[in-house]
């Protein structure tokens, strides 16, 4: 389907930050900004962690879906709110649209974890289950768009959700205006768009650097390419960077970014678990990504002021011992 | 050896606790006071978790330790710093000594867990071992203290360490200054009686509270005897929880508590899962025990503003996905 994959707008300025901020600001936690001198000795650089696994629904999804949800006019409300998610952006949806006093549709691939449908159900949201490939989520998605009259927020290819990722970067710099870098993680983009409009806005010397695993690699070989590259699998444990760059968001990251640093899955668990053990913080392994590419990448960033945005902390407590224990650091 | 067991001197003032807060300002955290909506929720009141867990060390050890040791003159440091301790208070004591420049000895069960003397080793104090029950911690403390010719500083029988503990209570009220109640976990009542003088000291109309395991009681039961109850073994998966109450603690914890609360392991278990996935923070499990006791006694707490001394994270992962199958919430 065309239409969901084409950009609805421009790219967001670094004014619609400003105002997602405002926004937001009613519903959205101030997410702290830890440090840890433990891993700055290992890494060899200054590193600000920005806890969006603390943000509410354990995600920096809630910021985007907030913005877009909140920017609707009362009759958009009405019709009710669609989208497409397997993970973090449906419950975010789900929490706007409650917030709002809106009724949301959540069309989710049939094999989501139940753990991330029940939070959806929780959020008062109705499930339509899909077939879990894009065509089918796709195709879904517009069937249940015409059946209800629904408007659609993308999870990444929205300007208004771009714009509310961003919001995270705002409150890092406002913490710690002296970085010489940021660094999020890559999926299909949204967040990092976000990331690099506010940083560049704030200050267009820091370098924004994405950081992707090596498994889900799509938007490395974009950004060289010069073009999207789709259609590939994805085979990585970071359950929140499976997708690919949007149509919106692969143009805003060609123009800001310095570039994409790529880390293996072992990368991923040994950062991750740093961050449990020293920082006393739950991260999912998406979450751990920027760390572990600093880590990868130390010569880099030795001696420099890096922020990190730990996107969430959504992961199954269960299978977590099993996690490290098969990747031992 | 009476000489450890023995009160050093009186206990602690208000006005210590704002002069520790002073002295210990350069070195320790001021830690973060988070909530969860969703743990509200189930709890029937508005929680407000002050988060020792990400204080240096990762527990709240560090305040009473370095508020010690920055009290010392020159010359005592120069004799070199001696403590017994099993958990963090070693580490704690420790990492004090090297940010002062000086030299520790911890006396420390040839048990402790390897991670933990580790953490002594890493800040570089010298460990002595010794059998793993009270009369000989006290028999090998009062021998190095001997041989050395160096400075005791006792993890809670101590008034610089229950001042420097206090300094926990003086930030969560700064916070959230409208609070009804506060509760903080009991061991050796360090933590405890800090958490009393300087809440007290803020607002005499504060309710104290206490929170301890079912199997390491004896701070319950001592309180309700008029007297300390000594002697008994604890049976508890709190491992930070097991000491008894000092000389020291004991008469400030009968004078200003409203009451201890017991819980078991189970609902320590559970709360310790709850604010693993809702909060994204790691805790150990005598860090979830003020939880537990909230969840375990809700109808004390109903409606009412109550601050939670979330007192430490220091938790070996490879262990706590069998803690969490054993004990599903």
């Amino acid at each position: 389907m065309n239409n969901l994959s084409a950009p609805p707008s421009l790219a967001p300025l670094f004014t619609d930050i400003l105002a997602a901020a405002a926004r937001i600001a009613p519903h959205a936690h101030t997410t702290p900004v830890l440090r840890s001198r433990a891993i700055d000795a290992l890494a060899g650089c200054e590193l600000h962690f920005k806890c969006e696994n603390l943000q509410r629904g354990g995600a920096f999804k809630f910021r985007g879906a907030c913005n877009a949800v909140f920017s609707l006019a009362e009759d958009e409300v009405a019709r009710g709110i669609v989208t497409q998610s397997s993970g973090n952006h449906g419950g975010a949806i789900a929490l706007a649209a409650s917030l709002r006093g809106g009724r949301a549709t959540v069309v989710a691939p049939h094999n989501t974890p139940k753990i991330k449908l029940a939070a959806i159900r929780a959020y008062g949201a109705e499930i339509v289950a899909c077939e879990p490939d894009q065509a089918s989520r796709d195709a879904m998605t517009a069937q249940v768009l015409a059946q209800t009259g629904g408007v659609l927020v993308h999870p990444f290819n929205d300007p208004r959700v771009i714009a509310g990722q961003g919001t995270a970067t705002l409150e890092l710099l406002g913490s710690a205006p002296d970085l010489d870098a940021v660094i999020a993680p890559v999926s299909g983009g949204g967040l990092l768009s976000g990331t690099a409009i506010a940083a560049h806005g704030l200050n267009p010397a820091i370098e924004v650097f994405g950081a992707e695993p090596e498994g889900a690699r799509d938007a490395h070989d974009s950004l060289r390419a010069g073009q999207r590259i789709t259609g590939r699998k994805a085979d990585t444990i970071c359950d929140g960077l499976r997708a690919e760059l949007g149509t919106l968001t692969f143009p805003i990251l060609s123009e800001h970014l310095r570039d994409i640093l790529l880390v293996d899955d072992a990368q991923v668990v040994a950062a991750m678990r740093l961050i449990w053990e020293r920082m006393k913080l739950v991260v999912e392994p998406s979450g751990a990504v920027p760390l572990a590419a600093v880590l990868a990448h130390r010569e880099r960033f030795a001696g420099r002021r890096v922020g990190l945005v730990v996107s969430g902390g959504n992961v199954d407590l269960d299978l977590v011992a099993d996690l490290f224990a098969s990747k031992p650091v």
